[in-house]
């Protein structure tokens, strides 16, 4: 199947070419662009809702339920779950069928895991580029969903039309730990397990954080309390999600602002990728960068010079 | 001060020369390169510990008592503490101060923070770099803590001789998260808090799981109980890092794999900043690039054509 044919199945919104398109644009941005330059004019019509907190915060929970009440509404969504600290990509996690089945094998919901592979890089831009085919599919919901909270998830959840950060109460230590850069993100706040003791006290804190925050939009964030294992909150993390998206796209300004640096940092995570690609493709340089490796573990040569020598030979 | 001046003070263990230094790496790989020329031929000396896990598992405590631990050896300690998610860096931050009180402000001891600057990356090559720094200028131990668990807390705590990972008790979820990726990379793993409930749960879970990672160099991770805040299982900790790293300095060839690896990795790293500095730096591009960044905003061009347009202008 040339790409062309691919690219429009997918706006057909084909499940298997969907997944195969996501394959490609995980295999690196050579495959991806072809499929991309189609797909690209189509997007834009998806509210796509990023969900990020630490590990043990209930998000998968948390994601299925709303996946749910979305479906329930009528709506298609899919659900691309990002895990940078894993090596394993695409529908053979385990997790994933464990979930499809919570959420019912149907073509309204698509589930894909995503993963880093090798040592290149380009998780997020492959993320990004998973979000526009599902858009472009006609998904009416994408939900991104990090594992994590580093520095790739961070930037992932940032290129959401809404931020949602999750939290479980008495986690004290944890909140300090999410401090400002998760902080800044979030367009909403979640505090699951709300059946917990020490709901009060997480609130309080959470709070106290937002007001030093400094929001260019001036948007307050809501907090919503959630029991995703009871379906509990799931209404209200809707609504405070709907009125963020309204909010920001009142806001005319604003919300081009953010899409224009959503842009920008697109383009600089897919320069990278590319320049570093091309680069090692240039003859010999894959094998003179284990060469050069090997000199800098005798320490028989610092890295910089290294890098000096393999730029001036291109 | 020159560079080279400079470069003899942080070998002499000058302290506000290395801060410095440090401070230079983090500015970008122009800057370092020159300091970094001078001080990696002196590198190779310290013990490089890393130390990751989730956010609350109480990895600052543990740090700061096995930090404490060596330094009651006499020995010289430096702490890097990793912060991805934080835009903010150096000295200033409240937690650094804090920590210094509690280790005490003498020469023996030096802590730093390090974050995220700008959307071009290069925080872990500003922390290897910062490592190397540490161990040039004659600390015994390096000890680099980072907040989350995100791919670059994973990728620089591989850089480490020794790579410790702590988790808490009753965090199944947790571990589940933690999973494959960061199970990988523990050469030593720590169940913090241990006078907690379910200590005997999450060490069955972990060994369940350990038993399914499969090391190249055949080593048995032990799993250490602490309790960092009443100091109970330093030294146990301090025997299994000691441990692990007589093992695979005796493992001649593994060990050597492993520094080769992670000299490679460096490498690239290096070459990933210096490729998108030098193109960003050509005439125009960063105009150009929010030119191509509203232009794809407003879905007039997709990221993959502007990313050829930027390339075939160079």
């Amino acid at each position: 199947m040339s790409h062309a044919e691919l690219a429009e199945k997918v706006l057909a919104g084909e499940v298997r070419s969907i997944a195969r398109a996501i394959t490609l644009v995980e295999n690196g941005s050579d495959s991806a662009a072809d499929i991309m330059k189609s797909v690209y004019p189509k997007t834009g019509n998806a509210l796509v809702i990023g969900i990020t907190g630490s590990p043990g915060a209930g998000k998968s929970s948390l994601v299925d339920k709303l996946a749910l009440y979305y479906k329930e509404k009528g709506e298609k969504i899919g659900i691309i779950a990002v895990d940078p600290s894993s090596p394993f990509s695409g529908g053979a996690i385990l997790g994933d069928r464990i979930r499809m089945a919570t959420l019912g094998l149907d073509k309204n919901v698509f589930i894909r895991s995503m993963a880093t592979r090798g040592n290149l890089g380009g998780l997020s831009r492959a993320t990004v580029d998973a979000v526009a085919i599902l858009d472009a599919a006609g998904y009416d919901k994408v939900i991104v969903e990090t594992v994590g909270v580093g520095q790739d998830e961070v930037e992932i959840v940032k290129t959401a039309d809404v931020s949602v950060v999750v939290l479980v109460p008495g986690m004290g230590d944890d909140i300090q730990a999410i401090k400002a850069g998760i902080m800044e993100i979030g367009d909403v706040f979640v505090i699951n397990k709300a059946d917990r003791e020490g709901v009060l006290r997480t609130q309080k804190e959470l709070e106290a954080l937002l007001t030093l925050a400094h929001r260019p939009d001036m948007w307050n964030p809501p907090i919503v309390k959630t029991i995703a294992t009871e379906n509990k909150g799931i209404e209200d993390l809707a609504a405070a999600v709907a009125g963020y998206h309204s909010f920001s796209t009142s806001e005319e300004n604003a919300g081009h602002k953010r899409k224009e640096a959503i842009a920008k940092w697109r383009l600089i995570e897919l320069l990278r990728e590319r320049l570093l690609t091309d680069a090692l493709r240039k003859n010999g340089t894959e094998d003179r960068l284990s060469e050069l490796a090997r000199e800098i573990a005798e320490k028989k040569l610092d890295p910089y010079s290294a890098v000096e020598e393999i730029i001036g030979n291109q």
